[in-house]
């Protein structure tokens, strides 16, 4: 672990911001909380959530727009089609979205139309891919294989430095364990010590770990008082009948809920939650 | 999960207090904090942590006298003669203890001189012993196998409840994974899980899931905005002469300072912790 | 793991052959196979198994009368009537029987009616108990814990054999994953490590690994063929009726065809599946 | 797993067989014996591998030419110059080869190259790698990810199925679990659950999963006992000077004795591992 250099605090003080865009930021004092849909399914669904979170306040959306998905017969995500919606989305609301990359040739177009790359936890070490948005300067959310140990995680993120890129965000998701009741162990106890060890802003998302609605927001104010610098939540305007992981997803209103829920936490350990920005005000109006 | 009769929920306010000695209880508004060391040395060892932590405050102590050893050769407890030193040092600073029970016929003495009984890892499922610690009605604090899952570990509490003892306190300590950066990885989910299936006051022990004093905090304050009634830590006068668990105990001002960034995280999500009892700053003094 | 001096390997031919009763032995070229129920039902069901596997042959019978079972509604065994079952059985058909003991107060009775003790993997670190059996000669079975490390597994044993007992036997039956296909994993690398490592014999429960009947043959080759000296194999008079684990059990039939299987796999690897002794066929006749 | 129609078996004879090379198949009663080093390093050591296995005989060679590697400092394999050296061994000497495929962009030249791709442990949920080698009709060895579970392993082979590609051999190679004395752990029970239900060829690769030498050779008969169509195995003209994973490296020598140890365990379950080819032994001499 120790020789992944780029990866790794020069001091106990060194800790980088990652500007994603105009006003939004992670790593500094301030929370980032990014929220949205599994999978983009429409143009109706994405402005729903975007009016509806831009009050929360939430400052970046997700969507998936190409889905990693078990089986090649379930829905494999919108693809082009679902990346315009976000773009228009992104712009119409101006806020920033963020959107996984599952292969090479779709760096390009993500990069044009979203202003953070993902990096799903089954591409961790698809290390082609790494050094691929390595080679752009584009935020990377870089999320933990489901067996990823600490030691892989910080060498994928020095995959993506050393070709270039200083933008790297990890996202601890869960890992696999024998116990089934939650869907993915959450593991705290790795943000804590990657918080220990790199210098790179930490986003927790609670909603894959837990699998379960009534889970997540317990856990996300646990991630935030564990030291995380961020927030990724699944929501949607009818959990119920989201195309896919519907059991996780939080309604609209329970987000807004959530949010508030996360101020005084973050209080007490010295972070901030943002207000929303007039100018995304005056575009949700 | 759901024969489970006795630990599960009835309702979703359904919550028990257990109360542990006069002013002390767990599973409501205040936050229960135990501390100590893994192992009882010596009286001098106790009592050096006894004076320091009334303060902090710590409502409970802790401290190891019938030690669970991997190895046959490795120090196995100071047994009887380390029960009589947590007794005196209960006595004289008027401060409630928990000491490990490993086998029936430990049951009486430990009842005798400790104001609860822990169950450990390696016995969730010694079922004789649950069945037989079922039979007092002292407070039994279980902790959760290594690799149990939260039915196992509801089920193995229902042991103890059915057989008539309804003061059982759940603590979460971490199961075992992959990764070894961490020594256990500390199951949150599990506690947000446990705190909506069941009625029962959940511990967490942050110090044997982390395995590194440096993790400790943190993940004591996840623990707490997670929903966590109380918390067990191990705190020696010199950490790195403990006996046992050296790399995991924190130094004794480390505990106080713990206790004190607990207070701010604690009023966050509707909880508290509790100052130190007049009585009990009376016998330190 | 290298101080646990008498369950290491002094050199590499150093392997220890133990007597179970007159005519069987486990750790030799012979194989050991033991067979029977989860559990003790009634005298007519084990009397069926005994016939019906003396031809098979099988050397030994297995079968519980002390259960540890997840939940405390679930039976427990029949206890000291089933014993009595077991004691009649193995007189009548000459054969050795195992079965569990879950509590220091059962030792007793187990020694006087059975040929070896099983120590259940739920209680392989329940070290009071390990101590005492340590304190008797008889063969002790110790099963793998569901997530014990192979370090931990041969301390296990250490206990056992530095308390004074020399006979002790470690059974493989599968560790914890997250897969739930199969119930557990069957660990046959380290049943290879466990053979090289230590001197003791070394048994493999492919049943409880598997959970499910149509698995447990091939495995039980595999485990032969890694080297295994012995297996330990669950089956009914009527699979399908068992009071518990009945989706791992093979009806006799398939286990007198399993044990036949075995012989040319044995041969293969310099092992030996013994034939049925004729002092055995008289009782069976 | 039930809609992965493809992969699954129709009945219980089901059973694919996969044609490699002229005179090398596998899923049929011949045992496919795959061997060489990690990673190609040199024309010389390539040569000397094939020169030495050819005798044992071993049907197939392996060698990294883009090697997955956990940092980006460590050697990532020859690349394009260690194909072609492994396409001039695979020429002088009329033996099939496989090696990594890692991106979709050296698909081309592989299948150019070699007679079979391999998909890595790390790749096995890269869906966009599996759909583009889904559109070639070169064999493809498909890795299990190091904690997937059998139905998504399934559902990966079905990746390639369903875009086209009939030869898909399933590879197990060990999953991770908490203990760390075997590298991972070889799960012999999801060998048997896949030959069941599924009618692809499977292949057992014991070098990963034991991850140290001594351990390989007992693993490898125990595989051919479960079941498994094939093995791969790592081998290397002076293992300890292997520039990538040394510990686990069978010498050649060892690994000709191997071979010859399968014979009797192929047998006793039906299976032959195929002798020299002539016209091979033509080329070696």
């Amino acid at each position: 672990m120790f020789s992944a250099k780029l990866a790794l605090k020069t001091n106990s003080e060194h800790q980088t911001t990652i500007k994603i865009s105009e006003g939004v930021s992670v790593g500094g004092k301030d929370l980032l909380i990014i929220a949205g849909p599994c999978a983009v399914e429409s143009l109706e669904q994405m402005e729903q959530v975007a009016r509806h979170l831009a009050a929360a306040p939430v400052q970046m959306l997700r969507g998936g727009v190409y889905k990693p998905r078990t089986s090649p017969y379930a829905f494999q995500g919108l693809g082009d089609a679902g990346l315009k919606i976000l773009d228009a989305v992104r712009q119409r609301y101006n806020i920033p979205v963020v959107t996984e990359v599952m292969a090479i040739a779709q760096i390009e177009s993500i990069v044009a139309h979203a202003d953070m790359l993902q990096i799903g936890s089954r591409n961790m070490q698809n290390f082609d891919l790494l050094k691929a948005v390595g080679k752009t300067n584009k935020p990377v959310m870089l999320k933990r294989g489901l067996a990823a140990t600490i030691e892989e995680f910080i060498f994928a993120a020095e995959y993506i430095l050393s070709h270039g890129n200083p933008n790297v965000i990890l996202c601890e998701r869960g890992i696999r364990s024998f116990d089934n009741y939650t869907r993915n162990v959450l593991d705290l106890g790795a943000v804590v010590a990657l918080k220990q060890l790199t210098h790179l802003p930490i986003v927790v998302d609670p909603s894959h770990a837990a699998g379960k609605r009534e889970l997540v927001a317990a856990l996300a104010r646990a991630a935030v008082a564990a030291g995380a610098d961020g927030l990724m939540i699944e929501c949607h305007p009818q959990p119920e009948k989201s195309v896919s992981d519907a059991r996780q997803a939080l309604a609209l209103q329970e987000m807004v809920e959530l949010v508030h829920s996360l101020r005084s936490v973050a209080a007490a350990v010295g972070r901030h939650v943002p207000i929303v920005e007039p100018q995304r005000q005056l575009a949700v109006a």
